[in-house]
């Protein structure tokens, strides 16, 4: 049995410290949390009294009896997808994100997250961190950047497109990072040029402020659009950026709907496409891709604590987190 | 130079003989007329003032000094698309539909159409007909099968695929033919059971009568989701009929928004695919398939003259064409 301390959220928002206890058995693995990014999805469930986090960064500290390719020492991360049915056509076929019986951050093991001295996850849950990635910033690439690299990878992104980023934010900075560093022409959409350099920096290459804007020329048209606002933007503005056959990420989590003009739609062949954080062989590419090609979060960091917490949600909440939140466990 | 007659609509709908002439210089082809299929674009179209019809089929009478493959007494057709630039990204990759310059039907060359005794058109855009296939068979593949076959080989439709289609008409069954005789699995959504017996004949393993039902088990979820009703469905209604990874094809050319619940479509990765009518490699894929597995559209004809086109529009607008109209010129 191993006991260890986890941050729940509450009724009232505030940061709760609480004690949880694990059996090590099967393949499970004990790991100490070093660094956990927090994510608006992380907001959406401050309220709801579970343990929180789900991008979590650490060292394994001890192993089950049936863990196979982990072992003590080894830096390891993990993020959103927690269980499979490992039957399925979906994962059978490496898309096991979209399981009918998958469980995620929110639906299972809601008693421990990745705000904490610890957790306790199944080893094909884990991934193995490379040796030139920071905890501080793989943290943050288990939920954020798989979600971003998903879709550049998955939907077949080429080094030849031109990717529009709508918004700069915890997915935005890493969608601009991505694909610069994939070769892409990236041009951004953000409300005021209060962004620009650090966009720049991330290798945008084009940098649009839209705040009252109703139209505006970008010259060569994208041939993807990745929408990462938490408000989807105005569609009659966008729509005619696009490249016939262009494709639309929606990677917002919205409670409304995405209603696109039919026509245009249709004449110009757009994909609309859904789609989530990686599955596991999308993401160990993730992480390969970003040791490779020194894809740096750019992090505003945060001590692992009630305090820390705290302040870190008020931050990201009045939306200046440059530009993504990490707590920090302290070593001592 | 060369005279034939045309119909064109009018103001006040009623259809109109006319007489056209034309020269044919550099790569024009003479067709002369034996039939046409009549499309819900062509309602659109009826009260303009244009010469109607866009799904041709005939004989070549007489080429222009440039035509380089086509002969006086080929077999022909021709469709919605009559011209491209040639030199975009889209022409140069084989999706010449959606050329930024491009000409279609209601855009371009409107003093002439598929209803009537002749067109001269320019030979790129000529398709030759298999010899399986008889003229009133292919005339409704020109339009109707183009599209329907587009979005089944284009967005790699698997012979394996669970295949819904929405709506039995014109392009409905159409789509249940394609994809019935590609393997696949299909199921089809209608108002009543009035459609069964022929969607079955047709190839659909499924049918359900969706009139007043707000929901329906059909067991294995949906690989692909074929949209042909002129109003976009209820989508609570079909949305947890669909796969994770599912895509959503809407062919129907409508004013409205396409709205989906932005929730659900992310989560279980949708794909929302706008799509138009066959680029023309995939139209001489279309017609070659179409001619080794015998498609055959069931039409209802008429004759190819004013009292003809009026009634099969009359029949077309009433909701009762089973499933094509087309317009048969006499061959005395």
């Amino acid at each position: 049995m191993v006991s260890f301390t986890v941050f729940k959220g509450s009724e009232d928002g505030s940061i709760v410290k609480s004690t949880v206890t694990k059996d090590l058995s099967g393949d499970l693995v004990l790991i100490r949390i070093t660094a956990s990014g927090l994510c608006g999805t992380d907001v959406h469930y401050r309220t709801s009294g579970i343990a929180l986090g789900h991008e979590g960064a650490g060292v394994v500290e001890d192993v089950g009896p049936a863990v196979k390719t982990l072992k003590k020492g080894d830096r390891v991360g993990w993020g959103y997808l927690q269980e499979t049915c490992g039957m399925c056509q979906q994962c059978l076929s490496g898309r096991e994100t979209y399981c009918l019986q998958r469980k995620m951050y929110g639906d299972a093991n809601t008693d421990q997250g990745s705000f904490g001295s610890h957790g306790v996850w199944r080893e094909p849950y884990i991934f193995k961190i490379p040796d030139a990635l920071s905890d501080v910033n793989a943290a943050p690439l288990m939920c954020g950047g798989a979600t971003v690299f998903n879709a550049l990878y998955t939907y077949d992104v080429k080094p030849t497109s031109r990717v529009g980023v709508v918004g700069v934010g915890g997915l935005g900075h890493l969608a601009i990072e991505f694909a610069a560093k994939a070769g892409c022409d990236v041009v951004v959409f953000s409300g005021t040029d209060s962004k620009k350099d650090e966009a720049t920096k991330l290798g945008a290459k084009e940098f649009y402020a839209m705040k009252g804007k109703k139209e505006v020329d970008i010259g060569h048209k994208l041939d993807y659009l990745i929408v990462t606002t938490s408000e989807l933007p105005d569609w009659s503005i966008y729509l005619p950026l696009l490249a016939p056959g262009a494709t639309i990420f929606p990677l917002s989590v919205s409670g409304d709907n995405i209603s696109v003009p039919s026509l245009p739609f249709i004449q110009s062949g757009i994909t609309l496409q859904g789609t989530i954080v990686a599955a596991r062989h999308v993401h160990n590419q993730m992480l390969d891709f970003a040791a490779r090609n020194d894809i740096k979060p750019m992090t505003q960091t945060f001590p692992m604590n009630e305090r820390g917490i705290t302040d870190a949600f008020d931050v990201l909440n009045s939306g200046k987190m440059r530009y993504r939140g990490v707590l920090v466990v302290d070593k001592a």
